[in-house]
């Protein structure tokens, strides 16, 4: 038995979608998450493929020997970040089996073994950290770094696993998985609007590299209502200062400085604030001028904080140095689907951490309005179908010659 | 028995205090406004006082018959905002007490009934609407409204009495109680620094007009990493602008304006912010100036709002107009203090509420750094004993006379 990319979308359609916003929280471990997989795995068995949860919880379906060589898995991921759109992962992960589907049909002959993969907290929307199941598994999270990471509650993520009914002493790096894998190709919606007229579907070229930092603007607590603007130290200014030069100064640079989170506390509407926590997303096409672009934002920072008696503190809470998909892998890709376009993205990937141990490579389908991380994210359907095809092609191209 | 203004003084200070933060954390009806509350019933006991808890949650110690006319009432609150100061409050309360004590030294003759009160929830911490106590004794909050009121984890507030034993619905306009009552004085720490050398006490001339604005920018939730510069409507920036232009045009008007709570959505790290929710705190020294002064920051955020494809709305969340207190009896104060300053004060107060119902007054005691709604909110000792003699002397001079 299987199902047509339609269905397969319609059954995952209302999985942890909030009936007052329209997006989805389908966070690590969550029971929107379950039934997430729940789905997958019951996808994995109509279509008589090997079923397997890895250590590090990531979900794997099998046709051919899970421990052959050479292998080509394809997949994404099935979470989401607080809000989120429909497409952003499960479009590669429904792909994926449809493409099997297709496949099958065609009749082809695999020579390879060939998996689906679905990863697991690929959005980082619970613990703060992205891609924690590809992480793992690459050994660039450490169990002890998993260890100490909690959710906004305060549960650690070995609870919460565990909760979930996997066993948290087992994750870790798994090396001889990856050893086992030929090549991993990750289709997913795109996130921005650079495919155009007449161009469906795109390859990667390179993931940006992009980090997260954490401005701290300390000032003093103090009641709104009674402080002379003179005796004041308002962190909230500082704050407000350093959003309006970041963009200006991406904006000039090409790149991309976003605030999009922030914490303040103690967040009372007659209190100035004593601290203002603001988190910069900043993305450039090189690691010169994203470096340099941060150092911008934090000079002014400091040069405002000055000004309002604030101190400001920066942490680096992440980084991802640029990525360079697989040349070869991408050059086979984009000659197979008749010269595609091909793009960088600024958003990260499961691909991306893979990257560095194994050969990756992503399909682009076109978004027309370019929203993502948002209900609002979409693709059309026919877009969504020659996707299908596409990763159809590519999964032959791979899988079924002799190597 | 009596306690000395240090020992009660020492008593309360560790109750409801953060180790982390060193603030309090007094919230009405939750466990730390339970031992204030207990606090104050034993020093009515210990006083032979005698103790009453009315309808509306505030706490009474009468000398002299509860149901004689032209009652002089002094007191002030026990809870605080999230991480407040020690002094905010209880500063009136502790020398109400002790102001009893040196007036009971002096063996002064009670020519009225006197009552010391603890008014409930008057930082509006957890419902969000201050004075509730007061408010719902002179009838300008509703039983209605405060059945509508929920704290931040969803709990009714008449649900939150009854789990502390209070039976809420029994509230409501207390006008018989108000009616009773001659004279009303609140002391407080000053919460500016307006008080000079050698002024450690002073009189409140009027509260001025002041008002909470909720700004909600209305945006577009986007991944932060892949949307173009110009395909982005960030609800961030207009917030960021606005309140850089709050401040700038209060400085200009001698006013205050100050946002200090902000909730965003998504709140996400990689997400641009469909909705950033400001709130602004604006005082001005009279009605015309701050109505004036919203406008002009309302009209600035909509410029920008265009600018960035951001749509505002602004809701009038609560407003108090100007509360001038009664001239004849804060002349009388002044004179019995021998000309000590005459001062207004941008806060919010129990005695404002009631100043419409019954002749109110408030004393000032100093604070040297002008910091208040924070663990770092202090008075001298001697100032504060300061403030103990002139509450005595006003007490005398207004229940001790034959009237």
């Amino acid at each position: 038995m299987s199902h047509s990319f339609e269905a397969m979308w319609a059954e995952l359609l209302p999985v942890g979608r909030s009936a007052s916003s329209g997006g989805y929280r389908r966070f690590a471990w969550n029971s929107a998450d379950a039934e997430c997989r729940a789905w997958f795995e019951q996808q994995a068995r109509d279509r008589g493929l090997a079923y397997e949860l890895d250590r590090n919880g990531n979900q794997w379906a099998w046709l051919g020997d899970p421990h052959g060589a050479g292998a080509v898995v394809t997949g994404s991921h099935l979470d989401s970040v607080p809000d989120g759109g429909a497409f952003d992962g499960p479009l590669g992960v429904v792909s994926s089996f449809a493409a099997l589907d297709e496949l099958r049909s065609r009749e082809a002959e695999f020579s390879k073994p060939l998996a689906i993969v679905n990863f697991g907290d690929e959005e980082g929307a619970r613990f703060g950290v992205a891609c924690i199941g590809s992480r793992l598994t690459a050994g660039v999270l450490s169990q002890e770094q998993a260890y100490a990471l909690r959710d906004a509650d305060g549960v650690r993520l070995p609870d919460a696993m565990e909760r979930a009914g996997q066993d948290p002493t087992a994750i870790g790096a798994d090396a001889d998985r990856l050893a086992r894998i030929g090549a991993f190709v990750e289709l997913h919606v795109e996130q921005g609007r650079y495919l155009g007229e007449d161009q469906p579907v795109g390859v990667a070229s390179a993931i940006w590299p992009h980090g997260r930092w954490r401005f701290d603007f300390h000032g003093e607590a103090n009641h709104a209502g009674t402080t002379r603007i003179e005796d004041r130290r308002d962190p909230m200014l500082t704050y407000a200062n350093t959003v309006l030069s970041a963009r200006k100064k991406a904006k000039l640079a090409g790149a991309l400085a976003t605030f999009g989170k922030v914490a303040v506390e103690p967040n009372g509407t007659n209190a100035i604030a004593s601290l203002v926590r603001g988190w910069l997303d900043s993305r450039a096409a090189d690691e010169a001028t994203l470096t340099a672009l941060v150092e911008e934002i934090r000079l002014a920072a400091h040069e405002r904080g000055e000004r309002d008696g604030v101190k400001v503190e920066l942490t680096r809470e992440s980084y991802t140095p640029v990525v360079d998909f697989d040349g070869p892998l991408r050059d086979r890709l984009a000659a197979r689907l008749g010269g595609v376009p091909v793009l960088p993205t600024g958003a990260g990937h499961d691909a991306g951490i893979l990257a560095s141990a194994i050969p990756t490579a992503m399909l682009f389908v076109r978004n027309p309005s370019g929203v993502s991380h948002s209900p609002a994210e979409r693709a059309e359907l026919a877009d969504c179908l020659a996707g299908v095809a596409a990763l159809a092609d590519v999964l032959e191209d791979l899988a079924c010659q002799p190597s």
